[in-house]
């Protein structure tokens, strides 16, 4: 039998643990200004991205992913209308936010526009979104963008960022969360990607104290990414008013207003708050 | 740079994924008469150790393990007396089966001595119970011991085994799980290492279908081990009578009468029977 070769995903933070997977085809490999992407397939995940070698997602767990960054916010407070996505340039949040019929303009900003293009080769399910109306894309840096919004002008942001390391270290900044903070609404939420407990818990410490500066409410929530090392990550939700169990939208049948999902579930919001014990004890404040 | 090696656990039921690891060192590796058995040092979680190229845990992991597989049941029910472990040579098990006082007898089967030996050498903080004088160790297959075992002989019963494929397959049969409920108590209580329900779901949905033939009440919780593929992985709580969430045995102030614990914690134990949903849909019985 032929040896296939492996990818390992070695985190930048903590380089000798990772996920293996094995590429069964490289069906993309391209530098583009800012990066390099790559989509490889794998016999379990199906196709993969990869960006600076860093997987995004897989065609099995993407849903994990774009499901719990956008359902868990857009289901507190009031219906939102205007939502901004930093990174995300392959649809996946998108693809999910377009599941609220409130929301009438999603503003895009990603950074490197050959990420939107690879997505809509490669991942037709992921960026089918792209092109919808209510969709606005700018290709320009986040940081830069939210500095020049005007204020007060968003119901919610979320941050589809990377590992705060290459193009994404921008995006897990004192001054990034300040602007965003500003840009939002007074009844704003902010989510964030905020990486592994296990593996850069001071990293998720330390925003977690600047995120705590800027909102009253500051709570971090987990999800499943077996493409990922160590599996369990976390998303931070961060809000100027609305509590992420107590103030949930529901219809008079007690129920969301939410499509169908795969992973999101109504019925374990409390849990996906829950984290692990140790976990929560590497991360608490000092 | 030195280019390190790098170790990848691949389930032998799932080729094409696995866990990545840096071998810093090997200490030690060696044929026993019934596997390979490997330690060696990875940089973030100490030492490791394989069986048949199978990550049993690692130094910074193992609590997560052993915390979870004895104290979810242990606190349920009367103050068990007797307990029979099946597999666990390493000893992990046993140091938190001491924790409690009520105990008098814990019966060890491990069908390979070498196990114990080099967990004594390499593991002394996980080893450090297997010469206690209620620990009686027998060297033996599990499944050979408890058919020969007489009827209602244990309170508890823990099957530490391996995947089911290999040395540890025996203990995942309906013929291993017939005998164990006929050597359990009326009221005795089971739990067995159940594998990763993202990567073999039918494997589990099998054993779950088995083990309701056989016991009243069957639950499957989650415990996370990040040297293992996909991270999340479940134990089934299998109970002739007692309710491991409606049944736990609490002092007058509502503790639980376990002592300092890393991993486990008796105000998360809603949450660990609690499965993310679109795992609990891939093992549900059909």
């Amino acid at each position: 039998m032929q040896q296939k070769e492996w990818f390992i995903e070695k985190s930048t933070l903590n380089p000798s643990y990772g996920t293996a997977l094995t590429k069964e085809e490289i069906l993309f490999k391209e530098k583009s200004a800012f990066q390099e992407i790559e989509v490889f397939r794998n016999q379990f995940f199906g196709k993969v991205l990869l960006l600076d070698g860093i997987v995004m997602f897989s065609e099995r767990d993407e849903r994990s992913y774009h499901e719990m960054i956008v359902h868990i916010p857009l289901q507190v407070g009031p219906a939102p209308k205007r939502v901004l996505v930093l990174g995300g340039g392959d649809g996946g949040v998108v693809r999910e936010l377009l599941k609220y019929p409130s929301i009438n303009e999603i503003h895009l900003v990603e950074i490197d526009q050959k990420v939107c293009e690879v997505a809509e080769q490669f991942f037709p399910e992921v960026s089918s979104g792209l092109r919808d109306p209510r969709v606005k894309i700018t290709f320009q840096d986040g940081l830069t963008f939210v500095q020049k919004a005007p204020s007060a002008q968003f119901d919610v942001i979320l941050s589809d960022s990377t590992d705060p390391a290459g193009v994404g270290a921008r995006l897990h900044t004192e001054s990034f969360f300040e602007e965003c903070a500003r840009i939002l609404t007074k009844e704003g939420i902010m989510v964030n990607q905020s990486g592994a407990p296990l593996l850069f818990p001071e990293k998720i410490r330390h925003e977690q104290d600047i995120l705590s500066r800027l909102f009253p409410l500051v709570m971090p929530y987990w999800y499943l990414m077996p493409t990922y090392p160590s599996c369990l990550w976390l998303f931070t939700f961060a809000s100027k008013k609305w509590h992420p169990l107590n103030d949930v939208r529901t219809n008079t049948r007690g129920e969301q207003s939410v499509g169908k999902t795969q992973y999101y579930n109504q019925n374990y919001r409390r849990a996906y708050f829950q984290l692990p014990p140790y976990l929560k004890e590497q991360i608490k404040p000092e």
